[in-house]
């Protein structure tokens, strides 16, 4: 009997065989591609799986929020990139200062002259230097400036000539990869993330800006290409889990979904062929998954205990409840593992991981917490 | 300026009068329907809060985990029922045997012969007996057994003459109330989930079961009537905080909603009517609220520090970004009150609430996390 029919349920489970494996071949890709390997660690916020995308080494690293940069600073972590627009409240200044004066380099995301002159009062009232990245909008339309306006510049500019912030650079999210049908939209994707980023270098040259260095990172750009190109950073963060979703567009294949949330049938219907499972709206998170693909996806894939998919849907979530629905008869007690529509929701659901391999687990990761 | 200008973002807010005036005008309204209030802590799973909904008493309540039901227990509560189908499991048998040990009464959730069987064997073996309801469906098709089906007397009839639990009665959840587009549709409702199971009730009366205990459920169906008929116990939850969600179906105005999040503005694009705030899908949750009533409605609503809404959308969440899109200008650095869709789903994002009252933070109460 299975060990997974042990865990007290819902569970996180992480596979430490294909975790591994995914780490390993994009930080392979990135090194023979010679950029600069920044991994975003806002999928999993656990310090040891940090250190996976790094073989080891604590190396740069990109976070979502102040809290997970606390953490990895605490954990050994020297070189952090915030890539969230910084909101210029007093607090969250005050948080960025006592990080940079404890590792090596934190660098921060604007995208405005207003938070640019929030950024210099603050430093220079505080004598200090912010390390700063412009946030450029690649085609997502989320956030970052307009490549192609001169305000866009101009704003560079002023950061370059600033004595508040020291510039780092340009850096791009190209989110809109998410909203692929297929790995060639993708790639059309990918061409336009790091196109923009250089014509929009090449123009800063031409105002005396030199070689300003390009971020980017989505993991489904960076998971359909050998090689990084048109480019000096890479920042991919879902692809030490993937996920349904990555799955369905085609970033990875299913057998390199790392994750799945283990759960136990609590009601079973079969005369409306439906089943209820104790992994809810908390468990899984409500992302709906690859819907522009197929709009009747359901909040993930419900496996059996060996991953082999059922003919099951999750049909609705309520807090704790899921509701699957299908032809499979799933009496009460039985164990079901559900891959996540988006494992960086669901993981966050979880205080802990469950890790395992070869049907055992072997550890149990915490991941950092709030903001 | 007020309080709300320091604090760090993006945060749980919950207005004290506005939670106290809730959680008063649904107790009055069971007290003087001569009911048991046993109300769900689903909702805020904080032990201040269940106190708050008992007018300062450890009174019964209802939970959704058996996290909550030991948190619970811990600090004085002595009647907990457990409304979830209870999974078979071991440790969740063990949890479940370790808590009725500490209090007066644990009650469990069953709608199935093999549950019954697993709970009876358990029972023996460890010379025990299960509290125990028997779910009903009352039209949601969630769980429960379906009353008009002679198997579901068959099964109540077991759980009365068994050895190894004490029949507490019969169990609903009109969850199916949600999908009401106003309140005359909560109404019908109301009266199918109290009717379906006084019948049930009848019929087992017939079998000679006697005057099976019948208890209900739902802050919709609770909140559209001034009195509890056709029942023994009431179990409403999210009326405490209430939401966006409920507001738009009807079960209470927009300034009964107790919560919001605030968040501080980190992108400001006036030329394409969009901003960015820094409250995203682990703020907000993914939950898309009353789009059986408006599609675009959008994950919240966006209002000023006065809760004044303002002519701005959410249309999208990303991990930690909030997409705003309308006509309001929000310069980079405002803040912002954001009514949650869904308040149950959003409070279990934050590992603590700012309650605030008269626009000072008066207290910082922390929810209970898990399973």
């Amino acid at each position: 009997m299975s060990i997974l029919n042990d865990l007290s349920t819902p569970a996180f489970l992480v596979d430490r065989t294909v975790l591994n494996r995914n780490c390993a071949r994009m930080r392979e890709r990135a090194l023979a591609s010679g950029v600069v390997f920044r991994p975003h660690v806002k999928t999993h916020k656990s310090v040891e799986i940090g250190r996976i995308q790094h073989d080891g080494a604590a190396g740069p690293i990109t976070v979502s929020t102040l809290a997970e940069a606390e953490a990895f600073a605490a954990d050994g972590f020297r070189d952090i990139t915030y890539a969230v627009p910084l909101a210029p409240s007093r607090d969250k200044l005050d948080r960025v200062r006592a990080l940079a004066a404890r590792v090596e380099r934190v660098s921060v995301l604007i995208d405005s002259e207003r938070a640019l002159q929030a950024l210099e009062q603050y430093a220079a009232s505080n004598g200090m230097v912010f390390d700063v990245f412009l946030k450029v909008d690649c085609g997502y339309h989320r956030a970052g400036v307009d490549p192609s306006n001169p305000d866009s510049v101009h704003l560079a500019m002023g950061m370059a000539r600033s004595e508040g912030v020291r510039f780092q650079g340009l850096l791009t999210h190209a989110g809109h990869s998410y909203h692929a049908r297929d790995i060639e939209e993708v790639r059309r994707v990918a061409a336009e993330e790091s196109g923009s980023l250089s014509r929009f270098r090449a123009l800063l040259a031409t105002e005396g800006l030199g070689e300003a260095r390009r971020s980017i990172g989505s993991t489904p750009t960076l998971s359909v290409t050998d090689r990084f190109s048109d480019c000096d950073e890479v920042r991919p963060g879902n692809y030490v889990f993937y996920d349904a979703f990555q799955a369905t567009i085609g970033s990875c294949a299913f057998e390199d979904v790392a994750v799945s949330v283990l759960a136990t049938v609590v009601g079973s219907y079969p005369e409306r062929e439906a089943a209820i499972v104790d992994a809810g709206a908390l468990a899984l998170s409500k992302d709906l998954g690859p819907d522009h693909v197929d709009p009747k996806f359901g909040y993930g894939i419900v496996c059996d205990l060996d991953l082999r998919p059922l003919p099951m849907r999750i049909a609705a979530l309520s807090q704790e409840h899921g509701k699957l629905v299908g032809e499979a008869h799933l009496p009460v007690g039985t164990r079901v593992r559900i891959v996540p529509n988006h494992s960086c929701l669901t993981a966050a659901m979880f205080d802990k991981y469950a890790i395992i391999d070869h049907g055992r687990v072997v550890d149990e990761w915490r991941p950092v917490r709030g903001w």
